[in-house]
């Protein structure tokens, strides 16, 4: 059936209809007093949602762009590294430091658990010289639905006197993330996750802290540089032309966010995604992330039940059911599935993603009392 | 009058209706097979519009970004580029190698002139000891509306040994660049020009010859990366979460770009802007790009008459005809208007223009005999 598709995987995310068509209403010109008009709305609430009285930097660029822009902006050759990894996204931070000539130093942790605090604490006190300059991390790890407790490692870090570098991607506009309050450095986000935008764009918020050590840089990258980015925030505009369409859908999408306000939103999350865990615990099928006080609010990964396999699974609910979940990355693929609950992400969705989610596994012949993970959904919903 | 504006500035240019009602629809999962088979027909047919047998790498990101994209593989601190600069996006190319830490010297002619090959010949023959790493260069100056002869400059670049990066931004898709045949190392161009999509993609092949000196690059960016790049378009994929939206539209758009035909589409644009000139000339105005073989067929810039000025021409033209055309940049502010001709632009288009603005300059007091624009575009159009 066509124009069917449900994406339930942690990027793209769904998108309300009204920010598809104004996306798609003809591009204006983007040095224009009316686009000049969006971008400012558009700035004051993206501090709206980083929770900081920062700039906030757009880049017509992936995720991963902003990542390099927040280290491109920092990093001079010889500079010592930490990155906390949990995960595929917290491996491309040290990736990213890597390139720019970094010596990257990194706290790794087995995929399924986060950072214990305990372990960067005894790191930060062993370098007695204050030779780490930076230490990167990720508050919710898309590629095993984990989360960071990023406010104890930001002091931890504030408290050592390195830069803290957040991948905010899939956290921001899901779940608290006070950039301010926590003192965060640099945060960075994207478009197609909380803020319920295609892919295209990225955000990076920064400090005065980080402001200083930017002025350090020897050379910083050309597009992403800050200064120049900074300059045209300042004035409205951006410093090359932007993604004009989805500067326009993501006016529309913030206004929707700021209607129903950040802490509802996170709210909603956090009942979706317990909800969600509660129903696969009753289907009979293992989370991956069994601790619930790290799990993700936003991306949930399960382990498919013996004899059935992921490929399987996900097969049958796109072809039956035109669900999408993810698969799991690298050393983790078709080890997991995974459940995305981001952005424009309803308790009607769970709904869905339930049944369907029974309906698959009981068509591929696993052993469970159907409608038992519908049940488990609804009464955690109505509690 | 609400919806009514008409772009004719150098970019964003006007999108077919078709191509931003399939940008509307609900992004599709970016790893699926489904989105596999797009961006196999988007790589392929950006071949045919490069001209080239070389991947074509799709970058998320402005056109500045391919730009970036194209020095910062290549140049390491301290090698000599050589940028012909006739313009505001030909002082961007040096502006980027400058940041990359590159040794920049600079061809400068005054702003309505082209790059003289002569000038470049003495410049590579007294490099003696061959130290000119790079040269840069633009093939259609958006800030002047002049187009450089490529062709003959590569020839002279590559005789020299140096490589030729090639900005084609407004000029691909629009006019004859033929990357293979003229032996251009580097080209890189803009989704919202020729192409006919709204901005947030970029777009750069390079040839053997620009590869092997790209392994020689000591620190490629990381976003910008061409080997990370090029082993995902190889595999139907882009190495980061693209544009998603905005790549559905291009698949539409270059269906069109193909069914039209590329020397189609070359003719229209060449029609209508000498016929545009005509109209001009027939207005009584001046065009600041006198001479007709170095002006660009998809941007056409005109010297406002005595006593009228440029604001005046701009906000007349938006108010009453809802038609944007742009300013000059820099030093060149108030002094010019430009008018963009470029993509997804008809004859009527140019017949709107060419009446608005003698309805425009009638309001404003200019002297001359009315509909006698309109008369010498439809000959030039007709015969």
């Amino acid at each position: 059936m066509k124009d069917k598709t449900f994406l339930m995987i942690p990027g793209p995310t769904p998108v309300p209809e009204s920010v598809l068509l104004d996306m798609a209403k003809h591009p204006i010109g983007h040095r224009s007093s009316e686009f000049a008009k969006i971008l400012e709305s558009v700035y004051a609430d993206l501090k709206y949602v980083f929770q900081t009285k920062n700039d906030v930097i757009v880049y017509t660029a992936s995720g991963t762009g902003a990542m390099d822009a927040a280290l491109s902006n920092l990093v001079n050759p010889g500079d010592k590294v930490l990155s906390l990894v949990i995960g595929n996204f917290g491996q491309r931070w040290a990736k990213i430091a890597a390139a720019l000539g970094a010596e990257v130093d990194i706290i790794e942790v087995e995929p399924g658990k986060a950072i214990d605090p305990k372990t960067l604490k005894e790191k930060l006190d062993s370098d007695v010289n204050k030779e780490i300059k930076i230490v990167t991390l990720t508050q919710n790890e898309t590629s095993t639905g984990v989360t960071n407790d990023v406010k104890t490692l930001v002091s931890m870090i504030r408290e050592h006197g390195a830069l803290s570098v957040v991948d905010g991607v899939t956290s921001l506009g899901a779940m608290t993330c006070k950039m301010d309050e926590w003192g965060i450095d640099v945060l960075v986000s994207g478009s197609q996750k909380g803020f319920m935008i295609p892919p295209g764009l990225s955000f990076l918020a920064a400090n005065e802290r980080a402001w200083e050590v930017q002025k350090q840089c020897k050379r910083p990258d050309f597009y992403f540089n800050w200064e120049t980015n900074r300059k045209s925030v300042i004035a409205n505009s951006t410093a090359f032309t932007p993604a004009v369409n989805l500067i326009v859908a993501l006016k529309t999408a913030l206004d929707m966010i700021k209607e129903e306000g950040l802490d509802n939103i996170i709210i909603r999350h956090e009942k979706i995604a317990k909800g969600l865990r509660e129903a696969i615990r009753a289907i009979g099928l293992k989370l991956f992330v069994e601790n619930d006080s790290i799990a993700s609010t936003s991306i949930t990964a399960v382990l498919p039940p013996d004899n059935i396999t992921v490929p399987d699974i996900r097969k049958t609910l796109k072809e039956d059911y035109d669900i999408v979940v993810a698969n799991g990355q690298n050393q983790l693929k078709d080890k997991i599935f995974r459940i995305g609950t981001l952005g424009f992400v309803s308790q009607r969705d769970a709904i869905t993603a339930v049944g369907s989610l029974e309906a698959a596994l009981h068509k591929l012949g696993h052993k469970f009392e159907l409608g038992q993970g519908v049940a488990a959904l609804i009464k955690y919903l109505n509690k």
